[in-house]
């Protein structure tokens, strides 16, 4: 997490700077279904950082930390120049043979995700919007921005997600946590496992907060979808005949799981298949932090 | 590792930054006697730095993993404002109740180092008065001075020695390693263990390198050894009657151990004991990267 890069003073509190960047890292062993056990914490602080705003971020790293059960064992602190940086190693375990990889996708799989996606990062647009322009010019009701800012700043990785879906041996073939965006992640898989993703347009759910948010600002949720990330979804296939064994697998644990494609075999890639059946191919981005935008 | 605090252009090559980063890492392991096994690296990258100097980066990163043995696993890509930012988690493996820790010194042990200490810090600042003053002001021979370079550029963790001492259950009381300078990391045992640490101002070795670059620029060479740092040594304390059999055992991993001080009952600290018998405390400083200067 690089101070400007990551995160601005008017888009991150200090609290959710710690929360996110350990967050961001348990994702990625909730996507191989593994329990993560431990963290280790490096932070570069410029001179302006105050010990209170420090502080904060700790705090944020330790609230995370209970949350998911993760000891932070280590680290290392310097002084930065002029941008706080904050990096995150976590580790976790999985029995051998268990952890979920995107490499494992074949064709007559479908796709599923473990919950709804975009609302971090209308909530990041809704920030930035806000800033601009002062509140009043994204005339949304006040709960329903809290929530979008709530899922941009303190996002959920899907811990019991994974460890339920590693659990049954063989039940999903390939998985993946969307931080960069669905359309990223599923390209992630498609190239992994050298398979065509199907994506259905009409099967993305989409929540009553994106809905609204998005009409009001006058954008497709489904941009927020396919290209904001940070989540912390999952994303995966399992063969269709166990589709609703990985349903009600995922339901058991608490999540809205929802099946918005299908695996065909041919060269890696991912569509869009819309209502009336015609296909459109989708581009390989994400947040991408090399880009010249 | 951040660019500006821990290195500047003209203090070490890009290959360098890679090679020290890890091998300071490594450096932690070899004082608990570990294995190293693991890497993952975490770099953030400002837009002016070019691949072909990341490259160089890297290139330093492999050939310190090819050196010791460790794979580099993982690790995270991000873009940065303006200074590059290093960040290495490193894993190792040791036996089960045979880590060496800094809290086991004893009143009656003798304090102990791997190896010659100074030479990091003399050729850090041989390198700030050559970029001050230019190369004709510091008048040492050429071999020399690259000597003095090499070990700020490319320390050498002393993982052999470590694993050495840990093979050996009991032999050795308290051990770490030499990153900021012997003051201070004999503080860190002092306090761990609860001891006072005295160091004979006689036994520590100098060499002909340092003593000469020191004559030179006016400096003494034991400010080098004491709060200079970075030689990544390590120091340790035994019982005296098993010294011998630790001297041993370190130089058939092809160290130059010396013997430089005692241990002793009373609160927690680090003296100087003179030729004359003298005594005198030992400020708890090292490289601060907080402090004031």
């Amino acid at each position: 997490m690089v101070e400007t890069v990551h995160h601005l003073p008017w888009t991150m509190d200090d609290r959710s700077i710690g929360w996110k960047a350990l967050a961001s890292n348990i994702s990625d062993l909730a996507a191989m279904g593994a329990e993560p056990r431990w963290a280790l914490i490096t932070l570069s602080v410029p001179p302006h950082w105050t010990t209170e705003r420090l502080e904060q971020v700790y705090d944020g790293l330790y609230a995370c930390a209970a949350q998911y059960g993760v000891s932070l064992i280590g680290g290392d602190t310097t002084s930065a120049p002029e941008h706080l940086v904050l990096s995150v190693t976590a580790i976790g375990e999985v029995e051998a043979g268990r952890a979920l990889l995107r490499s494992g996708a074949r064709a007559g799989d479908v796709v599923f995700i473990t919950g709804p996606l975009g609302l971090s990062a209308a909530g990041l647009d809704l920030l930035l919007r806000q800033h601009e322009a002062g509140t009043a010019e994204v005339a949304i009701e006040a709960a329903m921005a809290e929530s979008l800012v709530q899922a941009h700043r303190y996002p959920l990785p899907q811990v019991a997600c994974g460890q339920a879906m590693s659990a049954v041996h063989g039940l999903v073939h390939a998985l993946n946590d969307i931080s960069d965006g669905l359309a990223s992640e599923a390209w992630e898989i498609a190239e992994a496992s050298h398979v065509r993703i199907q994506l259905h347009k009409t099967a993305i759910p989409i929540t009553a907060g994106l809905a609204k948010f998005s009409a009001t600002v006058g954008r497709e949720s489904l941009d927020y979808i396919l290209y904001g990330g940070e989540d912390y979804q999952l994303v995966g296939t399992v063969a269709t005949e166990r589709a609703e064994e990985l349903l009600a697998t995922l339901r058991r644990v608490g999540a809205s799981p929802a099946i918005i494609g299908m695996v065909q075999d041919g060269p890696s890639g991912v569509e869009w298949i819309s209502a009336n059946g015609s296909v459109e191919a989708i581009q390989k981005r994400g947040y991408n932090h090399f880009a010249k935008s």
